[in-house]
């Protein structure tokens, strides 16, 4: 297998180095408008080879990763989408869909799948100086297939990404958007408030307020340092569901601060030891651990099937760990197999798709 | 010199364990509410004796430091206030101040005097099993002198306080609780609110939500995981000023909103800059180089001095490094001198100090 990645920043240098050292990925190709960047990931060995270019690096490639910001996906697509050939599979990292995944679409030609991907792994450190093999392991990797995704290259991407150590999760592209407006996009524009907040008191009347920052405003603050024009691109591609969620957040400040100046502690207490429980319950890197459970299910072979099924089993926030596809040699439908970890997590994901309409065989092998 | 801590938790733990590594301290010894916390701090040689309660351990201490929660800081004063004999010192940890340290004050004889002090340093992970003598390490540490605080009492406690690897920073008690209403109680609060709005997300309508907590959520979160007790006493001690900064940042919030939701892209921009500015140029726990710059300065023999002086030179956001008190052997007056690391920080503080009218000269020794 050839892979392409594009744009070999801290995650297309750490995804490239990761399947690398996958024993059928023949060849990893990099290319970024940086050339610092390409020079960097080749000399740390993320690469096996500099293209000068998107289209360059995709050529006669298997499977194309867009590693780049937000705003220049859409061009990245346009670029690869003209040597992409049928079979080929297109991912990118972005983390912002909606608009972005059929944008993708429209890029490549017909036989081409493309499947939106965003590894919810990083840093506020970012550079291929920084990029390591090990940035997914134990991470959640949202993956976005869409009606018109084949099973097969699904299955292939799925394969990859959880060879690289991820937890692969399906979501459809519009609801990723308002998902990671709240777990992403939301942390990131309370801790700039509450960093100018603070920076803008430190100057204009408390000069010695950031000598008092502590591990707990420094945890809270940490995102703050990260690119504005990044976050930029973000805002204006999420803009409605980020304002969505911004008020239901100025809301709830609002319900805590009558809370206190009334002196509800009841009211108080309930929401500090909600969220300490809901911390403390917030699933870890740890492995998930249980019995491995397949489920097979016999699925008609027209568009959409395998984003349904994916998620399907995605919405209750169920990982698939492993999928195969078998074709039914008369053609017309086949079976799915999904290997999932845990009983219970089996039976969610079963009753989840017996509810779409699926009849589901469990088998413990 | 002998040290009581009373509550040996995380911070009396860590204390106690820093200061029993002082040539001078002959012993530390130790009380909790909370049989299993001291027999910990025991066994883990945090401290060298266990007294059965707060008076038994404060009997023939030349230090008392009350580590308890806020809502046990009074109760705890009144009992060592009976024992405690001219020449002690008096000081607690609690993070909210402005009615306790004069509460302290009213628990104690003529003679002992009280000094605020609050560590910014912690840990989510509490209690005496996580305690270590280096938690005060490059750490900004405040003590909180009040009017009638003797010279001597607050250099020996500036002085232990230095040695146990701390940058001491003298603020007002009134002014302290201003300043942490930022740097920590708006931080906690605004974690507490985010981790519920995701967590009732997740439980209401995403059931995958949380699966999508990256680094950046974690981060932003992760006070949430603290003891709901705790802070509903800080909560309840701080109101008025937790109050203030609430509204101030749901104000903040809503700006943000606004710039969002009109697309207004400079000023968005420039808040994503700013913040990242400001988080980039947070003060770090690396030491703090430069020259040492001794400030000498005549000193009246009045109550205050201290207080003013070393507040004085904290609202400038200048660590003093040392201090020492030479009396007048005619009496009514002395010679105060700072010493202070940096040329421009010294600049700083003399500018402070002169203009509350105090002369000052610099010494290079």
């Amino acid at each position: 297998m050839r892979v392409a990645v594009v744009g070999t920043g801290l995650v297309g240098g750490s995804l490239a180095a990761a399947l690398r050292r996958l024993d059928d990925v023949a060849e990893v190709v990099g290319a970024d408008r940086d050339e610092g960047a390409v020079a960097t990931a080749l000399a740390r060995g993320l690469i096996d080879r500099a293209a000068p270019g998107a289209a360059e690096a995709a050529e006669g490639a298997d499977l194309v990763v867009l590693a780049v910001p937000v705003s220049a996906v859409e061009a990245a697509a346009k670029e690869v989408g003209s040597v992409l050939a049928p079979g080929a599979v297109l991912t990118d990292v972005a983390s912002v869909k909606a608009r972005l995944v059929p944008a993708m679409e429209a890029a490549v030609a017909p036989g081409v799948s493309v499947i939106g991907g965003h590894p919810m792994a990083g840093s506020h450190e970012g550079g291929a100086a920084h990029a390591t093999p090990d940035l997914f392991v134990g991470a959640t990797y949202l993956l976005m297939p869409t009606a018109s995704t084949d099973p097969d290259a699904y299955r292939r991407l799925h394969g990859l990404v959880s060879r690289v150590g991820a937890r692969v999760l399906a979501v459809d592209p519009a609801r990723h958007d308002l998902l990671v407006a709240v777990t992403s996009h939301l942390p990131q524009l309370a801790a700039t408030t509450l960093m100018n907040l603070a920076a803008d008191r430190a100057r204009e009347q408390d000069a010695e307020l950031l000598l008092l920052a502590a591990g707990g405003f420094r945890d809270a603050t940490r995102v703050a340092a990260s690119n504005p024009d990044l976050w930029l691109d973000i805002c204006a591609e999420n803009r409605q569901a980020i304002v969505a969620v911004l008020d239901d957040y100025r809301e709830r400040i609002g319900s805590l601060r009558s809370l206190l100046s009334v002196g509800d502690d009841v009211g108080l207490r309930r929401e500090l030891a909600d969220a300490r429980a809901a911390r403390r319950a917030l699933p870890g890197k740890e492995s998930v651990t249980g019995v491995l459970v397949e489920l097979h299910l016999p699925i008609p072979d027209r568009p959409g099937v395998i984003a349904e099924v994916a998620t399907g089993v995605g919405s209750v926030a169920v990982n698939i760990e492993d999928i195969a596809v078998e074709h039914d040699p008369e053609g017309g439908r086949g079976t799915l197999r999904l290997a999932i970890v845990g009983e219970e997590q089996a039976a969610r994901a079963r009753a989840a798709l017996e509810s779409r309409g699926y009849d589901v065989l469990e088998h413990r092998p």
